[in-house]
């Protein structure tokens, strides 16, 4: 078993790392960090557990440690669900001091070497280890993920992007309040309500879209716009997709492609790895955000009410995935295990 | 005071009917109708009232009669808030016995005889009673107001089209329950849930806006492409909209003629006319759907996060307004008062 | 395999029966029967599955036959999630033929010669089966679970009644939405809203719980007072119980009460028989509907805040159960496994 | 017009004060002030103005001043909308200055020589102000309104405590999000959920509810036990209660008292006494939250389901009260107009 640290360990995303390292086949929670205020309490004291399956026993008993490398020590691998504005120097130091960080964080995402991973898409940007390494003259590494709804919009625009090609591509998400964190979205401000705005959203989705459809030194040259929306969901972000494609892209022949899109996560068997990247329905009414966030254990995107689009002359379609699964917390431990079959750990 | 009458009056919209119409300066609810069901009571009883100001007493008093001319008798005019699988050959009865009605259902919304009214952008398509009438050889008429998400959206479209000109627009749009009417949709269907299907919505919105911002006779040119979502709020129905122009449309000159748009309701001072038919915010997280949509008592559409759309070339914004009054009621009266002035009662 | 059929197989706690019988150890649905409108089609079109999980795929390929013991056939056990109003002859005429019926209905619960038992707590009433088969002249039986409300609060009255007596109990819930089925309430009646009043509710709680504490021919003597809340939550019945003790009645030593209860589905290790059928949390705000109402997979109850009641002068706390698991199908499948085990099947 | 000034004038509460106040025949809000870190902005600004009606112009415009008799100058009166931690020593220096400060907090609100007025009951207890003065020796005073669900609960009591008296009494809230202020209850605790817990505020339900009922120096005998829940409703407190009565309490008697209950307010006819300040339906399933909440422009409790109630031996009853207006700046407002025609401004 390795041994993994989480930084920012009491957060709603961190607590998503504990609950899904819980009883994983490669990783083992030996260390909790978090903030100054949680420093040593137990992690079952420090955290406020808010999710719907109990803590994890042997994590709940762990003291909760400083997020510094000094503090964590001796461990495998580092998950990282650090606010950004903390992520920042903090992930530089851990790669300073020789470990993998795996970073849920947006601080990083953006730097030409660092990998982006949505590993069944960019899987092969892991060469940018090599270059971040000299460049920053580090044994550690920093590999992030997307923000939670490029991750869920980035796995069925893949295999359109492959077969048909992208020109350009409109999005308008309905992102569940768990995007925000905890405390996060007050009531007040959702019941009864949507926010048309989320703070950072829309860049991110639209830079971070191309760099993964990309190459690993290239951003994809189409373009993106989006518009962000909170909705009083709890999880699940849904978007409503518009593409222009390059060739004429017939909804059945989308569907077929995104039915075989597989990765190296499914040719290699991670165990995170849903078997179907992306799934899609012919429901007319589907996805839904309650009834099918958790499919594929919230690692698949599942994709509905695919037909032509009159105005790009593409296709429209919808889009459903599990924010802090596949959008977060998941998409951390699959790149985790992706970096360990490829020997970075 | 003319007398009015109000089909299918205990249905949701038809409440709403019944509380704009209490105190009207113009309009007396004098006759309320509905199905079998409710035949012989009290409107009081039958209606199950659900608002929240109070049934107006005077209403609550009368008996609910048949939706037939021979049930309804000497009123001056008829709004008619029935469901539209019933609304097609009521409608015409009611017309074709001398009655002008003024109708929220979508049966005679697309005959190209009938004037499908959002009166600040298309009045002059009241002219169309005159071929109605010949076409049809009756004297009442027919006059029908867009559907709800629509109708908000074509308010601000209007000054785009005259200023700027449109060449293409995509939308999607997270609408209220009480679009659905009552019962209509299932608690268990939209509690922590979003669904992305409105049966016949998407079609509507796009001959709808063609009709409407087009000439009495010919439909705008322009291509429309719409996703329609169910999201969990109660009144209002925003809209996410993307726009190409064709020509260049700056975001400010876009508010400005946004915001000096008015039409002839305000030029005639209609009482339910609002002052500003489109209200425009630059505060970064409006309009918000429980806070923004009595805006103008409900008659306003709110727009906001109005800035360049990288992919159509022209704008996207926010579209925000009242789905039963503004998108069904409230404009019926506006309609009505129209018709008023006019001189067609 | 005992083979299983599934009366009202499309509703919303027929669906739940056919969830949790999949990969059952004992039972394997073999028939699903729903109403007329269902008939002929296959489970998967018939019954718009609705639950987070994928609906069994053995079960969606069958055909939904007719609610008769006609069309019924060659079945062990006979689950019944039928409407209270249909429930009442069709039960009775499965019995007639031989069927064992276990049913969630309320048709026959107060049948004085048919057990409804909550198992943990009375399934010594099971013998009121030969009673019933002798008065009614049939083969079969005819079983039932008591209402959602009533099995939830009943648990961690079981011990209390049994430790320190219960002079009497006022009960408040706040009841999830599931609870009235599907489609059952209507979005725009409990969005931002309670509706303090659920019909038939309270005498169920107050007439059944009295039954099922009693012996199985005279009900517990202590009066029960309850109001009954729907509020907007999905699945989960939250109850603010008060109750008057014959004897003095710590919390602590209540506490200690619930947590060492146990029934003879713990003793004889019923494959659905949670560990402990009441958890007591000491947490200052908890359990909470939605993250409390799974544990011991939605089969427990979960006692918090208990403190002394200053009025009644016994106790005061909260309990919380899932009410379609525990409260409706779970309990349903519970007692189909007691019958087993003691060969009434 | 009289000046007033609005303590804590950003939070949701004093929000609701500035609204309250628009337009009001009496007072005039002159000052507003707030913590630190709004000092110095206009109000428009600084309160990130969040109610469905407009900031009043003039209000906005204003600069935020220093919560300090200092930084308030030349006022009237002071309503304080304080966070209570903040409340104690705050307003004893405004009273100290010889304002006369009607509070919302509840810093002092079981002070013996504090009234705390829900006028309708105990305006007679303004009284305590000459001892207060006495005491403290100081010019101004301050007086207090009751804790939120207090305020809506004590209404209906009252003409049941005057004509049938009251031994004991259970009640169990179901309270509204707007309750905990802003940003207050976060969302992800709040969707699809219920919280069985609000800090403090059972003992204050206890101790309050007795001091209200008592003479201004003794508080009522009886006994009151509270369970206090947080539920997904945006305004309103819906309560239920249980009540032991002295003599034999018929519901139909029940009602008439609360019909027939008036207090000073109404008698002197104060702007914002609402006509009836219990209003009895017997509507089976009412009132509800966001239906009834509104009744008496959010000033009256709405009573229903007024029934016997079995266990102790008096009714059973829902009360429901809007918590921001009649339970806090509504309240606040109806006592300064109180204090006003007394002279004591």
């Amino acid at each position: 078993m390795l041994k993994a640290a989480v930084l920012g360990a009491t957060g709603n995303v961190g607590q998503i790392f504990v609950q899904l390292l819980e009883n994983h086949p490669w990783f083992e929670v030996t260390t909790v960090a978090a903030s100054e205020r949680s420093k040593g309490r137990t992690y079952g004291e420090a955290s406020r557990w808010r999710q719907t399956t109990p803590v994890p026993e042997a994590v709940a008993q762990m003291e909760v440690v400083d997020i510094s490398p000094k503090a964590v020590k001796n461990v495998d691998i580092v998950f990282s669900a650090l606010p950004s504005n903390v992520a920042g120097k903090v992930e530089e130091d851990f790669a300073a001091a020789g470990y993998v960080v795996v970073s849920n964080a947006s601080a990083h995402r953006m730097d030409p070497d660092v990998p982006m991973l949505n590993p069944e898409i960019n899987s092969s940007h892991v060469c940018l280890i090599e270059q971040q390494r000299k460049n920053r003259k580090w044994d550690g590494a920093i590999v992030t993920n997307p923000n939670c709804s490029t991750t869920v919009l980035t796995l069925p625009l893949k295999p359109i992007y492959d077969k048909f090609g992208i020109k350009s591509m409109i999005v308008s998400t309905m992102q569940a309040i768990s995007g925000a964190g905890y405390p996060g979205v007050a009531s007040l401000d959702i019941v009864d309500n949507v926010i048309p705005y989320i703070g950072g959203e829309e860049p991110k989705m639209e830079s971070e879209t191309q760099k993964i459809l990309g190459t690993a030194t290239e951003p994809a040259p189409f373009k993106v716009s989006s518009s962000c929306h909170r909705v009083p969901t709890i999880d699940g972000h849904l978007e409503a997709v518009f593409v222009e494609t390059e060739q004429e892209a017939d909804p059945k022949a989308v569907a077929k492609a995104m039915e075989n899109f597989v990765g190296e996560p499914q040719t290699l068997k991670l165990p995170s790895a849903p078997e179907k990247p992306v799934v899609v329905t012919w429901e007319p009414d589907r996805p839904q955000t309650r009834l099918d966030r958790m499919e594929g254990n919230g690692m698949s995107t599942v994709v509905g009410r695919l037909r032509k689009d009159p105005v790009l002359g593409g296709v429209k379609f919808i889009a459903l995935g599990h924010n802090t699964i596949r959008g977060a917390a998941g998409c951390g431990v699959l790149n985790g295990e992706y970096l360990k079959v490829k020997n970075y750990l």
